[in-house]
């Protein structure tokens, strides 16, 4: 199966592993806006979360992109940060694996 | 002393007070968005903290606006939104507190 051909089969594995990494960034995002707003001390500190959220946004935006041309690289770089585990792709093909796997590793470096 | 003109002693209460209004709508802000932080449930909950800071910024903004020109009109509103009382203006000169109040008194209607 060539990586860019997307069976009915590994959509359904790819779009789980995906809302389950954006679940979990968004959940660390609120645990820090949480931190933030517990600790607000001086007026304009609710300025600085409205910067920092817009900063976030912006990145998730652009890394959420589920479009199957694109999805190897989205996949390989949540993959790098932390938010999948390999495990959590199990199911997709071996060539989309390991590619996934490679630019990961690159990310890394 | 026509409305138009801010002498020094003038200007200090009118710094204090107005710095003491925004600190107020602030710390009014901070509150609402640390009980939003804090029973935040669903992923997408953080951006509706984004949304809601952003137009209150803009509020706010267009509000706090400090020139001496339309002073009176930022005075008015904060009376009449209830962040500043008359009490805190006192020193201003009557015919600026006149058309405070009587601004004021309109806004409510």
């Amino acid at each position: 199966m060539a990586s860019d051909e997307w069976p009915k089969s590994e959509k359904t594995i790819a779009r789980r592993a995906f809302d389950l990494a954006y679940e979990r960034e968004c959940a660390a995002l609120a645990d820090e806006v949480r931190h933030m707003a517990n600790r607000m001390a001086s007026p304009d500190d609710v300025w600085e979360i409205h910067d920092f959220l817009g900063s976030k946004r912006k990145e998730i935006d652009e890394k959420y992109d589920y479009r199957y041309s694109v999805l190897i690289f989205a996949f390989a770089r949540l993959l790098g940060e932390g938010w999948l585990e390999e495990s959590e792709l199990a199911g997709l093909s071996d060539d989309k694996l390991a590619k996934i796997q490679f630019l990961a590793g690159m990310a890394d470096q």
